[in-house]
């Protein structure tokens, strides 16, 4: 489907894992993008007339038309651009895929925003467990060095909130939550997809990430007191 | 991929919006299968092993191999049988589907859920004001009979929780949230879907599905007191 007319931007910024997600599957398929870049809390008009519903980075604009929400964006890219699969061919495994990635989003992060985004010891008690509990049902799913097999897939791309930002997460928090004792498999996981050359060159940089990190949770702790 | 030796079950439970939906789905392909009846606060050991994550239905078997969360499913079904698409073929068509489909789960029903789950009127008028900025956002975006064109789509099954269940839950409440005046093309839609002649034939019956709903939020109300 690829042409030489074709138009790829991303509207993203450089501390979200939703845009960084995109940014990984558009790397691994080869599609040359044009980065613009948004400003937290200072959103552009264009940012918001292309989607007005969430407000929200990441946006990828192909030839014109808008796309929003990061895993729809990476179902998008995938059946628009064929080579490197990231979601496998059979049906079932398909499923799957997308069953543990909307895993990661719903529950694994409904978790983490708990932990992190209060000071109630009762709620981040809470949060705590509902993590581990996450943490455990992805080390039993995971069944080779990526959640995709030998390449890379839809989960590990997801995954990327696990695999760069929680070990970020708990060292601000100053939590001891993701470790190789506890969650031996899922570890060695997030080391080999931190690793892999295309993600690699796709992480922000972790202390300047930590820090935003530090200074945007302090400020919404400030602001919910 | 349809064979004579396949088998589908579905395990469901007749009151569910997210178990209709899949019956939609499995009507509108012509696909054959076993209902399995669920209890509500007494699931089978079958399920629970089946969809140990959630603990919950819909669960479709197909060949042995358990699928959960109804939105995964009916990618799985539209992928495995394929007469009546109900995604389009159209790579950015299929975005905007998905977009809305989700749309509606995290959107919508999360708006409905507080004015639905509490008496305090603080949080009920805020869940007000979401359920209807989400219903402004689907009324503007249905452009024909329904959401997926002439025929029956993604968003328009995934929406039976508004064409059926917020007529049942409003009436509960007391509440006009969602009239003809209000939404003009969402309340033709939800008449046309209603009265498809599959989607007649799956949906539960009005006064049953009242009682039902009334009584559980009774329940869940009095044990949050």
């Amino acid at each position: 489907m690829a042409s030489n007319k074709e138009e790829v931007k991303l509207f993203g910024m450089k501390a979200s894992p939703f845009v960084c997600r995109v940014e990984i599957a558009l790397k691994l398929k080869g599609v040359e993008y044009k980065y613009e870049v948004e400003k937290f809390q200072n959103l552009s008009d264009t940012l918001i007339n292309y989607n007005p519903v969430y407000k929200k980075v990441p946006v990828l604009v192909h030839n014109d038309k808008p796309i929003a929400e990061s895993l729809v964006i990476i179902e998008y890219i995938d059946e628009t651009w064929k080579q490197n699969p990231i979601l496998p061919s059979d049906p079932s495994k398909r499923a799957l895929a997308r069953f543990w990635s909307k895993f990661i989003d719903d529950k694994w992060l409904d978790a983490i925003i708990k932990v992190s985004s209060t000071l109630d010891e009762k709620e981040i008690e809470k949060g705590i467990e509902e993590t581990e509990v996450a943490l455990q049902f992805l080390e039993g799913e995971l069944k080779d060095k990526f959640f995709g097999g030998e390449e890379i897939g839809l989960v590990d791309i997801t995954g990327v909130f696990i695999s760069f930002w929680l070990p970020i997460v708990q060292e601000v928090i100053g939590l001891k939550l993701f470790t190789s004792e506890k969650f031996p498999k899922l570890y060695n996981w997030s080391q080999d997809f931190n690793n892999h050359p295309i993600v690699k060159e796709i992480l922000p940089p972790r202390l300047e990430t930590l820090l935003a990190f530090e200074r945007s949770r302090s400020e919404s702790l400030a602001a919910s007191k």
